[in-house]
């Protein structure tokens, strides 16, 4: 049985390294989570529960890699930025995005029942992930963007379309015929004329997504509390820590300027 | 907020496609298990339920990836071959390791307390994932022989080890001490002149790791069971399924060439 | 001008090592070669000087790189295979792309003047490269099989094509156009009953490509002479060396299974 | 003889596209150079008829790439920056190091005689190459200026070494004895104490290598004659062409900040 005999299959193993000095993302997107949400019943458009769920196991995420500048979620993915500088795992992208994945998985399958106490998980849920660089700052700032911009398309589109089924009694397929080629100011107006909404007074959870950014130093976690008060006891991937949580929530316009010069050192120099 | 202008982002994705014809490997590997055993109280130097625990958790990984031929796993690791003409994901290998990484990762958690039914799991668990190419049978069995080739060198030494400490009061450093340089023959004798040990007497499940294969047509799982009854009742990721579970475990040597001669399908074409 | 200060710059720099037990096969091509061949009369549809510069580079670069164990080539193009348990430049793929078609470009230009004696070279000429890799000695044979299918399919259309040009007066429009959708038989048939050729008596030169092989050990070159006798002389790529070429040309069919029941070394253990 | 059965072996070739909004850097490097250069009796420390033709090859790469922003060349290396927003072949790295390479070696063996009119060519030379990517400017600029201060380093040693064999009757082995451990300052009192030469006098085109950029508009090619005018009668890589050539040669320092505040352009929006 000697070992040695077979050790040349270490030779196939390939190396993975990421170039220096550009910015890491890893996104994590949920798998067949249409058939999740139906069996496990989210409220549609929106299950606060599944968000806040979702943005829980992400701090977990954030909280064992300390690397990780800033966070960004909605709907069923959440995309994770690594600092530029990073030299985790060698930049090694394989190991990066299994590990984030894995954690992110195992957070969300044991803090299930805090999220959803009347419903049992039905089976494991599985995501997957990428690894994208991104060269410059402006290219990360796109990034976020691109996928800010795609909660806010997605959120007036199904908020409609719900509206449309749950409210109207239309089918899936007269609500999707209905909304067919609408620009966004008729999915405004629509909301606005036939279900008394105003838009822009939804949930900025919903509107805007979830942001994740490290705490300031000697800022503790709550001064920017969430809609979900319960990450402030609980901290962290380790129950009987007793520290505050190191990220903060947010639900805010990142697509503009001023979401990045009031947080210059998100990008600025890697903390020690 | 035009989505259309960051969109050029998604030029910065970059694909992965293995090459066709090759045996692809991903394994999985626990996070500093070494901290989790110790956590978690397992039994040392191997615990039963831990074992059955990655073994139940390899099966759902198995039954929702139809492609896998073959699993392998001992201690904290698990490796899942994918037959060498599978096509899923279009063998993106990132989607691969983490789609894998990421079920096992959350069946683990979701079935621990099935396993561990008087300890609570106190934190999320992680695993990493990498993707192996193998180009001939003969290499990918060179790869299962050295995993479990590994499974007997380091149980071999763990019984030893463990031994001198439960029984003897060796502290870690004399244990670690006592064994420098011995030979797998030194060891055999230790356990068998100071501790009336015959080694290969020890569970199989112990000396000899788990495999997980298909259960041939008109064959039920049951045929052969396991260490572990359990994964008769459940089935698969789903608990509502009626099915039999679809994989067959087995703690045989797949080193020789009996076992590649009495399961020829394993290595043979792919089924539809 | 301290050099270390920037020394960080090689980090920058990624490997791209093959996998192991993988034929590797290196193919160039010409760049922009139909203006190529025009700006310098090349007879059409085939030019026997340019078809022997090419073999006669591709020797060269034969002759530096033992590990090679067959080449075959075919209008601008040449493929080299090396053994798949080669470790020339530790399996760095750029490495041997760029080697390769490096030699082959600067032979090609240094011997144009044997080849073209009474047309001088207008400007320099440029391939391509690119490095495939094929796991099993059948996919290899495909390949090979797949680049010889393509010579014969594109020397049947162009001797036609040539044929309506040069002898019947048709513009090239009208050549495309009376050749359009016909099959193999259709322009069989055109060649043999309108210019009285069997297309079958054409030199295998054009209808089945070169092919180089290793010399077998005790048989010298010249016991194949090639359709240019000229590499018999000059020998390797020095001028001085004494040594006979260590290649045969050959101008066979390797579709079938003929050609390597005949030749069982090419795919065999690499030589020492 | 179906093509088409055969077709599926192209599967096997794989993409190696470069991500978007970095500086590529494609470095060609003489293989064997020492021999090369002994074999064909160049001048030491710096032969340059050698540089030269280096150099004269190098313009012939920056004709044809238009997307070739900066090329530096010392000794017998050569390196193409392309601008970090080219698309040339669809930033595939193969396409573009072997591309860049092959015309390259087979201008310099074109051009050959015209700058060795008195010495035969004695074989094909061989260059490699490779791609490299450079995130930001001042990653970019450091990459320049470590080739820039490696020029120098060891110019600086060849200078010292070769006096002490050429004038002082060292064996190599022995003038290596004499400048080992000895520091730049070192060297350059050995210089002009033993040998009445200032480093700081001699040719530009030994001590900083060769930069070569593009023309500005409107400023023709020859207002910053070379030290061998040939390359102004010869233009780009067609004999017949009229036009100026489009790059300028230059011998100065591109550690400092000058050369770069002198020359903003090069780093600037991608010309069309």
């Amino acid at each position: 049985m000697a070992k040695s005999k077979f050790e040349y299959v270490r030779l196939f193993e390939t190396e993975d390294r990421l170039i220096p000095n550009c910015w890491i993302v890893v996104r994590i997107d949920g798998k067949a989570f249409h058939r999740f949400t139906d069996s496990h019943h989210y409220m549609k458009p929106n299950d606060e529960r599944g968000l806040n769920l979702m943005t829980r196991a992400a701090q977990n995420v954030m909280e064992d890699f300390k690397d990780i500048v800033i966070a960004y979620g909605q709907s069923d993915e959440f995309s994770f930025v690594f600092h530029k500088n990073t030299n985790i795992y060698n930049r090694r992208g394989s190991k990066m995005m299994t590990n984030v994945v894995s954690l992110f998985s195992s957070s969300f399958t044991m803090l299930w029942p805090r999220y959803f106490s009347t419903q049992d998980l039905q089976y494991a849920p599985t995501f997957d992930a990428r690894v994208v660089l991104y060269p410059s700052d402006q290219n990360l700032k796109d990034y976020l963007s691109w996928r800010q911009a795609d909660c806010h398309i997605n959120n007036l589109y199904n908020t409609c379309f719900w509206k449309l089924v749950q409210e109207r009694g239309h089918t899936p397929a007269q609500a999707q015929e209905r909304l067919k080629g609408t620009l966004s100011s008729d999915k405004n107006e629509l909301l606005y004329s036939d279900f008394k909404i105003n838009y822009n007074n939804l949930p900025e959870l919903f509107r805007k997504g979830t942001i994740l950014i490290r705490c300031k130093e000697g800022v503790s976690g709550d001064t920017k509390p969430t809609t979900d008060g319960r990450q402030m006891t609980l901290v962290g991937n380790h129950v009987h820590t007793k520290a505050r949580p190191s990220t903060v929530v947010l639900h805010t316009d990142l697509i503009g300027k001023q979401f990045w010069e009031d947080n210059l050192d998100i990008l600025g120099p890697r903390p020690k």
